[in-house]
């Protein structure tokens, strides 16, 4: 794997010489660990543009050793008092007076204590998204990690679809939920486990309560692993009990949405577009008078990866355009407030001339 | 509790008095929580000053429902595109040019967004730490909850040391953990439970992985749940085995340290003095010529409420004074590199003529 970082540090040296930067600070844990392999939560990452030089990782006590340990190559500097006094300091010290950051991953009061820190030794440019940019085109380790954490939450849905019976609670769902991810082998979840029944449904975040599950209601499981440090993304809308005409009617509609969408993902396909085929189908469906697509409220899906959301957005009017080793889920729904929700939800993987459904659950309307 | 959280904001608005502010921009999931009730994860609140005006929560369509359940007297704004674009326009259209936000909750990224959208009609002032300020005086219902929140850790902590066997590994008891703490009722772990058995118990931030345990090990383990919103953190160093009597030593200095640091912690004494305390102990202890503070590589704890690392921080030098209500880990620890790491933490409330330990679990040497 040192090889993987090393030469993922060597194609943000070339970028970084396109940029015309000497130097780039990386703030955000994913984007280090994306370029050294150190998985701890405190540090920054600083990556010269000269090939000599390297990577320094400033971090502190919890972390040096654990640092020296996962990473190869990379110079790791104990910092003495507070973070971004000390990075500030390491980069005053440094040659390389033209320095990146991410505007996204630095607050303003972080960005304050750098550049006091710095002073005129440093001049600021914000680049944003570079290693972002990089992370969104997975190489082929790792879209084998997420066909792997794919497969997992697959399986953990369906062992979590057996144990819909009425009585259960929302938590206990969650609870084995989690449970089964780690027995499989997942570091964790990805995000805090949706469970939700009934009207709680219509609710498209709605987390795990002590509810129970009654007869003829709707269940949105919606979960994910972290396995080997990739993230997976799946949800599923059951029926317990008897379904209406009306909610067959419905499924079916988020069904074909999500479909459409699916068959809209291909590399120079933009991300609005993907997102308008989804739209598109549930305005087709009405209800009283107006499409379904008005009950639609979030936008169609994600990038996924080392994060359970990263880039690219799969969003309304979103004109990034898709191409090889985007990795996003596509997960339309309906959501009816007092009543009930859908959504179907699956990891979508972006080749030259194929997509790929890196989930593997029959989306078929299940009644339990 | 809306009548907590209605408190809580006419106490906010007395303190937007007192700093001359007009508005005040909160974009801390933590904050938004303590000071409305909303659990969702993306958004951000205005207060208004003036009493009549209140509250606006501006978030978008996937949590609309759920923040109109969630909050009382709290004025829901559906944003249209993006968040902070759709933050700024409502502080535009709004009245009250003096608005504060703090540095440390929005990046850089987010304030160019908000000055770009509210150009001259809004005033920016920098006002951090006015939420972070109330939380750290917790209530006495904010203590019942934290209290409960201790004593489940506990439990978990006991059960977990009754699966210390040679031959399980890290990630089962991780997964254990886990598990008991929802079996319990918590919605949660507070982090990624540490478990980390023999010479990986010197990475103070050891998560699990396929290790298995050996006799005569130490093993380390740190947890937390979520319980009713808040956190507990605990952290207790077991023996499989019979330990030598240097490991012996080291288990009665940390011991030592921590109970003095527990001793100092009182209304009225600094966190730095805290810290002190902890770090003088473990310099009395030799071990080659060195005091053993040159193995206590982090800080002495940190503050626990909402989140699980709050205010005030317990480390060197640090001037912030004790007060009644403020929640705290203590947590001294020493790592040697390749043979193992012992720490011992517990919570700790204060009060106005006491100290309370939260968390309830045997510190005593134990050899399994």
């Amino acid at each position: 794997m040192n090889n993987v970082f090393a030469h993922r540090r060597r194609q943000l040296q070339a970028r970084l010489a396109e940029e015309k930067l000497d130097r780039l600070l990386i703030t955000h844990p994913a984007d280090w660990y994306y370029l050294t392999g150190f998985t701890g939560d405190s540090g920054a990452l600083v990556i010269s543009r000269e090939a000599g030089k390297g990577a320094a990782l400033v971090t502190d006590g919890r972390f040096v050793a654990q640092a020296g340990n996962e990473t190869n190559g990379v110079k790791i500097v104990q910092q003495g008092g507070a973070l971004y006094p000390a990075v500030g300091k390491f980069l005053a010290a440094g040659r390389g007076r033209r320095v990146g950051f991410d505007s996204g991953q630095l607050t303003v009061a972080q960005h304050s204590e750098l550049l006091h820190a710095t002073g005129k030794r440093v001049a600021w440019h914000r680049a944003s998204g570079l290693v972002a940019g990089m992370r969104m085109r997975k190489e082929p380790v790792e879209l084998a990690a997420m066909r792997r954490a794919a497969l997992l939450a697959g399986e953990v849905m369906e062992a979590a679809a057996r144990m819909l019976k009425p009585g259960i609670r929302e938590f206990e769902v969650a609870a084995e939920i989690e449970y089964q991810m780690k027995q499989r082998g997942a570091s964790g979840a990805a995000f805090e486990t949706i469970v939700a029944f009934g009207e709680r449904s219509a609710l498209p975040h709605a987390l795990a309560t002590g509810k129970r599950l009654r007869k003829n209601a709707l269940v949105v499981l919606d979960l994910g692993a972290i396995l080997a440090h990739y993230c997976s993304d799946i949800t599923r809308t059951y029926f317990v009990g008897r379904a209406s005409s009306r909610v067959r009617g419905w499924y079916r509609a988020v069904l074909e949405a999500q479909t459409a969408a699916i068959a809209a993902v291909k590399s120079g396909a933009s991300c609005g577009e993907v997102d308008a085929a989804a739209r598109n189908v549930l305005a087709g469906h009405r209800l009283d008078g107006y499409g379904l697509d008005r009950y639609f409220v979030h936008s169609t899906g994600h990038g996924l990866g080392l994060e359970v959301h990263e880039d690219p957005r799969v969003a309304r009017g979103q004109r990034k355009v898709l191409e090889p080793g985007n990795v996003i889920t596509i997960e339309p729904g309906v959501y009816f407030p007092g009543v009930g929700g859908i959504r179907i939800e699956d990891d979508v993987a972006v080749h030259e001339n194929r997509t790929e459904v890196l989930t593997r659950v029959s989306r078929d309307f299940t009644e339990i």
